[in-house]
């Protein structure tokens, strides 16, 4: 494949620069889906918590093609075996990852049902897509080359695991990033050297041994990461108002055409019959304007849901350890008694189910799919799994509780009596982490 | 003022946190006025020339609180005379100084003919607004009193000169934000000594003569970020197609309701005619999400020129040195042969008259509300203008020539006999900086 | 106490700038005895595996006194009951903790028997030391006052903890410093967090329980530390060699005045009978000076080993599991079959011993001295032990088995069959970690 | 050239980490001369003024051969043609350059009369030396090409001026490193952007026009490190005290042997006659431990100017700006009526004839071995002189006046007669920059 003629740069906070040398990185960055990208948070609500989350899925997807360009070229300057026919699929695997994200990400995926890695898969493989006639220009077919990698389909399985595995492009790309937006800065761990131990190995891609506490303090990084950020109980909160919101919409907003819903392609998304070209037009905006027209809406409560999230009036949270009927239903009474409808002002969440799956390596011997890091033990030519050697991995792997938590509206948390029945039903220990 | 019960912090990409005591400041924050502020990019259109350049106003203005209060904090610990009745005013002032900013900065101002300052201060004085009803609850009266230091006004102008002047907190925290979020890293200056070094002397602030170089640096600083990021041509080029979209809209949109205008104030906007309410409703997403719907417009001209800002597909921009009538009308009329509207594709931006002020001192003695930088000299008790004493701060200072650039579509530039035609018009030498 | 007429700053790579008020510093930071510590690398042979580990005890002093003054600031600043009569006595205790320290630390330690406390102590109360001057100035009896806190005999607690305890003002120094230096990053941990979530709680410094993962991180950031770079086996492979040489000379000196003795301290070092005069004459300088000396001395042994430690021609590392002396005598065999002396050329070092603390809390309630970090749950006023509600900190906790290595020169290990009985022996499994 | 089986990282905190392949490299930075540079501080007594700058020669030439290797590397990533038999030479001549250097820099050059380049020739072409064995195993004759390269001889000027010229690899390289050690942050700029617009044309190397502004950054990077770090007043009050030592200890030392010469280098070195194997014996350390013994000589003089050099305590700088040799007589005569023999005690610097080059292109077109900075215009096929199109760097390479200070012991400074009179003579304006 022609080079370009030089090579394109763009600033980074988190590589310096990343360079583009191949015509169809360039061209496909160019394409109305990958700027899209631009118009969407890479953390969703993030930014109601800490204020400098407003970094864009574009930048983290220039990030992990960036990311895969450079372990490639690692492997080649230490000349380890790699299948250099499949260079260009790998860099337009990690570029294009995220092109079917929702805006706000997750509380979106969860309403449409689809996941957004299917949505990849549709607007790869659309033929309408200006990222499809740009891929299928480098070869017939090779639209559906880069959608079985990220469906993990492709039989080249070194491709599929730099993309998706715990030590991928991916990963390693928005852990650096996010932690460098929002300042938290413990979830930094040393990029340069986690590729420089990378190697492929067996049709996998594995670590040197020697670089075990690198490859912790990457791991622990995560950890930080889902405590600080991830999981952050104001992070959370404009999530689970979200929802309550997209639910209240879905009740209240009439047939189209209604003024207030200020794009056709919210229209069919309450409908849940999304199109490609559809889901195209959503973006963080066209959320955001809908949330500013509904801040007027006659309902009652869509007008102050929005109203909340616009002025970042969110819920408290609460830790909520009981998981029976009742309790749940008590709970949902007093608030209901103190004037809040409880279907929107009573909202739980469990962001285990999302979120988490931080490390959970327990084999001794890898099989194909396993989601384990693998140590290469040069001298004895063998793979040890990384929480077999690591007692601070081990601790994390085993971790899995997630977190669990009861939001209720401030003014109800303020309220004394209110906040000690809550308190006594929740079975919440004030101060629990 | 009664301390709140305990500090409450943001994390903050440049000042590392971001320090609230008082109850006031914290009240403000939370205002429907300054959270809008979280919705509208710090930088316009820059983030289509720089990825990272997706900040938000709202943490610039934190920024900007951040540094008054340091400063006054600095004045004090090292004994100099500042009336500290004045610090709530101060704080407050630094806040809330960009809270009448319209979406996309500057193009939206022109459009409307109207100064965010002056916005910024109709909000503050609204006594439907948020922000009014907090500040009068400090005093009554106190509203006016802020805007009176934002309208530099007010009789305490060591007060005004900490938020409006040469060293003041909003320059300095803005040059350091944007460099840190573009990358553009010699935009960075060495603050905290800048800040110690300051001091009121006679009714303005004024920085030690010792640190001279330390300045430099700091208005070299702005020099640089000027060239790399706020005259970016990119930069520029998405604002130059911002306003022609806005004058194409304007053209072509009907009466209310016209299912393309997605939020009433737009249609207000339109009408040229906005109130505090409407205009308070406008931020980047009700722009984006316009541009998302116009896209599909029957109008071929806002089409095209909506999908090239959404899609980043911006214009060219060429060096035009010539300012004759009869050329520029045969530059245009190239453009018209090819098939093009002038009117909205061949346009030239001149961004001297918008931002270019960086350094104008030239008085050897200070008068009221000149524009100059002073060192204070201690052994002899005088101030010294910065540029009578630093070679490189005098070459900056008499720069003021500004950039004009012509703008085309890249198809015309990218045809040779086109661009050979429009280039002999321009008098433009390729490759001109 | 009257503070300075204007502050003095040190510019600091870990806190921006040091900021010093109180005369009494400015003087101790100016005796001969603090001075002397400019003359001392922080991480004895550490910079022969980090070429940037060459800082000095100096600045790490600079910065203990820092992140005190900043710890009782926002003591301060949050309200939180501290003795302020104690701040300078606090303040002087964290500058002056490491004033004994003798050059390239530990080895020259164990050599003298003393460890680097006991002659802080002994320099702060020598009636000689412009040190014990200054600060019997302050007040009669001040130095002694000094000295009980650096031995942990103060009657005021919290002064002693701030000094010495799992989060002393020392580390939280030194592991950012030694990271920044070293460019290991993930020993970096939010140090302005830390601060503030510290606060004096009867009679000890607790966080809030709320900081929990920044604790964590600052633990962990201390096991990276030890792995990365404290227990690093080239850093142990110069103070293996620096404990051999100081034993083959003290063999081979001669009598004073010997030429190859280039200070007259170094003789009464070898003496093993050192006053605190000659002590203080002892710097890095004073012991690379005489290995510049011994290479070219007659006696072979001492010659070789000394050009080895100046041109870092090091010993290799082996993991060493045996602890059996006729193993060990084996591999002393094999080392002597090769041509060297096993007294010198066969070194086992055990850094578990000098090192290895960690964190060793495992009580579930506070008791006088325990070494626990202890987190502050608010809403039950009551402690709770780090370890017992961290997965992360209880796997290192247990971790207690140190390193234990084996080391030879690197002609042996590079020969194979000597290595494979060398390797036989101390039952190595090659790579293991 | 055959590559070492697996690259070999040094951590680094300028360039994150320094990547070696070649064999020959890994030789030389394991010599004998190299690993001496390790006790050779870069910026001599700059410690003294900046806590931070402990930073040793050895990482800088390190750097410096990091940089000659990744500029190399981008000129074959850019297409751009560049002789790659010279790849080698240019990285040993890189990292070569400073074999030469005496401690503490400048004021032994001065003292010996030779400059550090003379000596770097001499170590490397002199058969006794592992550096030269090193090369002439490359082939025969290696050492002379490596030699004539550092002497700026060699016929490939390309590789001359990659080495040594205005953008050549040694200054990108210790700008940035003094920057960082010692916390000064604006002398940063963007070395991989200046890497990147580096290219060959017509045997020099030039940058393309369009990175001019980073240019003007590198270049006033220079500008601020000079004021702020390499003429700061008490890094040069090191500097000169360390030469009024250097003249009063040759008056004062005996014949050999002396018990207060540490090292038989040092009295060869008082005899200026220094061969190659007595300069390599030189380093920080003798110099260090000879003051510390001279501390304690009989000589008043030696012993007060070493102790005043141990324990920081500097002389006083004056502005000066007389060069009437009466007055200078003058101000002799007031030092010596206090009491102090003015040979060591009244002593005058001139930095601009050491140190002070940092711009001076003027020419118009280019001319074999001028000093400019050449940028590239790509559609003109043109060469333009940078001041020529840059007013900050015009107005920074006409200033050349340099500093020239008077220092005298504070005691006198701090006596305000004394003071009133030296000031008065010498012209002295208080508080001048």
């Amino acid at each position: 494949m022609a080079m370009t003629e030089e090579e394109k740069v763009f600033k980074d906070p988190v590589h310096g620069y990343i360079y583009v040398h191949h015509p169809v990185i360039w061209d496909l960055i160019n394409t109305r889906e990958m700027q899209r990208l631009r118009r969407i948070r890479q953390l969703g609500t993030t930014y109601l918590a800490y204020p400098g989350g407003d970094h864009s899925r574009f930048s983290h997807s220039l990030g992990v093609y960036e990311v895969v360009r450079q372990i490639i070229s690692a492997f080649d300057r230490n000349g380890y075996e790699w299948p250099h026919a499949f260079d260009v699929l790998a860099m337009v695997s990690g570029l294009l990852h995220d092109v079917g994200h929702a805006p706000f990400s997750h509380a979106l995926e969860t309403f449409l049902g689809t996941r957004h890695e299917r949505w990849t898969v549709r607007i790869i493989e659309d033929p309408a897509t200006e990222v499809h006639q740009v891929l299928e220009r480098v070869r017939p077919g090779f639209s559906r080359e880069v959608s079985a990698v990220l469906r993990k389909d492709h039989p080249e399985k070194l491709v599929v695991s730099l993309v998706s595995s715990q030590l991928d492009a991916d990963r390693l790309d928005y852990l650096m990033r996010d932690s460098i937006a929002t300042g938290v800065d413990y979830g930094k761990f040393d990029l340069a050297r986690i590729i420089r131990i990378m190697r492929p190995y067996r049709g996998r891609i594995v670590v040197r041994r020697s670089g075990i506490h690198t490859v912790e303090a990457y791991l622990l990084a995560r950890y930080f990461m889902y405590w600080q950020v991830y999981f952050h109980p104001v992070s959370r909160a404009g999530e689970v108002l979200l929802r309550a919101i997209l639910e209240r919409a879905e009740a209240v907003l009439g047939q189209n055409p209604d003024p207030y819903v200020p794009h056709p392609a919210l229209a069919q998304f309450f409908r849940r019959a999304m199109d490609v070209r559809n889901f195209l037009a959503l973006d963080d905006s066209v959320l955001l304007t809908a949330f500013n027209l509904w801040r007027d809406h006659a309902d009652p409560i869509l007008k102050d849901l929005t109203r909340r999230f616009l002025d970042r009036d969110l819920f408290q949270d609460l830790p909520l350890t009981t998981r029976d009927p009742e309790t749940l239903a008590a709970i949902r009474e007093v608030v209901a008694e103190a004037g809040y409808d409880p279907a929107f002002y009573c909202l739980i969440d469990e962001t285990a189910t999302v979120y988490y799956d931080y490390y959970l390596g327990n084999q001794s011997t890898p099989k194909e799919d396993d989601q384990a890091v693998w140590l290469y033990d040069r001298d004895e030519d063998r793979l040890i799994e990384m929480s077999s050697v690591s007692r601070p991995i081990q601790a994390i792997a085993e971790e899995s509780r997630g977190v669990r938590r009861l939001y209720v509206p401030k003014e109800i948390w303020r309220d004394p009596p209110l906040r000690a029945r809550i308190r006594a039903l929740s079975q919440w220990e004030e101060g629990g982490a």
